[in-house]
């Protein structure tokens, strides 16, 4: 809880990039990551249909033993399934039955990266647009100091997870269990009204967006940006995501 | 010159964390600082006042040597002056007789580093709202690949400095001699466009301003975001700051 300001409120905070993760972290009990495009949109969307956990993994090496374990196993660097794999971190990969009661294994470029960041020293939820309300109405129900930790592009600043953690930091600041006088919450909060109307509009300049489009993923794009597709907030525990 | 997309013109990104500042400095030949509040208004201000050169140092141990063969010292760290120095990182510590025609000392919190970080791999220029115009003349009339450089707090993202960064972005597109689509870019227009009729009023609830106005520096930072002050463009060469 809040040390500063009113005692009775929590604390919510953006953190931009992973790289500045260790700068934020001390203040926080809990951590929910954000990767939009596309890995924790990825997660959402498998449990959504059934899976039973996520396993991320660092790196390929970690993810062929998996594979040849016979796990359903998701691969992506840059934007693309790795070479030797069938998925990767698009939704698609897991709207199917084959996931049903499956404990699926995922390395990405971002995503999985910052959750292992994070998991290391925080309790650690999963968000995505696919799952925002559930997040909203969880922070709520149970306020805790949280920082929102965008995955961000090879640790670059990138717009889609700060507008989602703009959508939370407002929803949690409006609630009036919240409290925030960050800097980084302040610009979320404004790159989210800016954006909230037209999530589509506002991205398509956007540096991330354009080279997932020129890897024809506009499909996921905007699948990715609907929100409220699910209710299951995905939490990590013992190595692997379940449902909370 | 930009390799991608219209070759005739250049770039302009910008980072908003020296943290970060590794993950961007590849692409540019150019890095401006910016430390609004306050050490890059602080030495726009000296330069004004007729000060031959600033030399950023890293430590206080480096300041005080500085301070004992007669330098005129400035010394901050989080906010306050130094114990043992007269001067800090006010921009009215160095709007007098003194500093004229001499090399004054400079460490700070943000700031200094951030420029010894830049320093090392590039050519580094010095902005603030103070010589806005200046910068933004200069980098018109002598386009080159330029990364914006927010120092932060402690690491951290800022409001005043992205807003900074965003003017000079915008004001870089208009001249149609750069081009970006790097999302931090996108991300300081539009703080930027959101701020700049009032940066006082927008900058109101940032932390960072919160936490000057508790050492009653609300005179600095008045100063500090009042634009075109000066003409001057501070440059780096072999370890100090000279007039360009």
């Amino acid at each position: 809880m809040s040390e500063v300001g009113n005692p009775q409120k929590f604390r919510v905070e953006v953190c931009f990039s992973p790289e500045e993760f260790d700068l934020y972290k001390q203040e926080y009990e809990s951590v929910v990551v954000i990767d939009v495009l596309r890995a924790t949109s990825a997660i959402c969307t498998a449990f959504e249909h059934g899976a039973e956990s996520v396993i991320p993994v660092r790196n390929i090496e970690e993810a062929l033993e998996y594979k040849e374990k016979g796990f359903i196993v998701g691969a992506e660097r840059n934007g693309k399934v790795v070479e030797g794999f069938e998925f990767g971190n698009s939704p698609y990969d897991y709207m199917n039955e084959n996931v049903k009661g499956q404990s699926i294994v995922l390395t990405t470029t971002n995503g999985t990266k910052a959750i292992h960041k994070a998991a290391k020293t925080h309790r650690v939820f999963i968000a995505s647009f696919l799952n925002l309300q559930a997040v909203i109405d969880f922070l709520i129900r149970e306020p805790q100091d949280v920082l929102l930790l965008a995955s961000g592009w090879q640790g670059k600043f990138n717009l889609e997870d700060s507008i989602c953690a703009g959508a939370i930091s407002e929803a949690l600041l409006e609630s009036g269990k919240y409290e925030s006088d960050e800097d980084s919450t302040i610009a979320s909060l404004f790159l989210f009204k800016k954006a909230k109307r037209n999530y589509w509009g506002f991205l398509k300049a956007s540096s991330h967006r354009r080279r997932l489009r020129n890897l024809n993923l506009n499909r996921d794009i905007k699948y990715c940006l609907t929100p409220n597709q699910t209710e299951i907030i995905p939490v990590y525990r013992e190595g692997q995501l379940v449902k909370m």
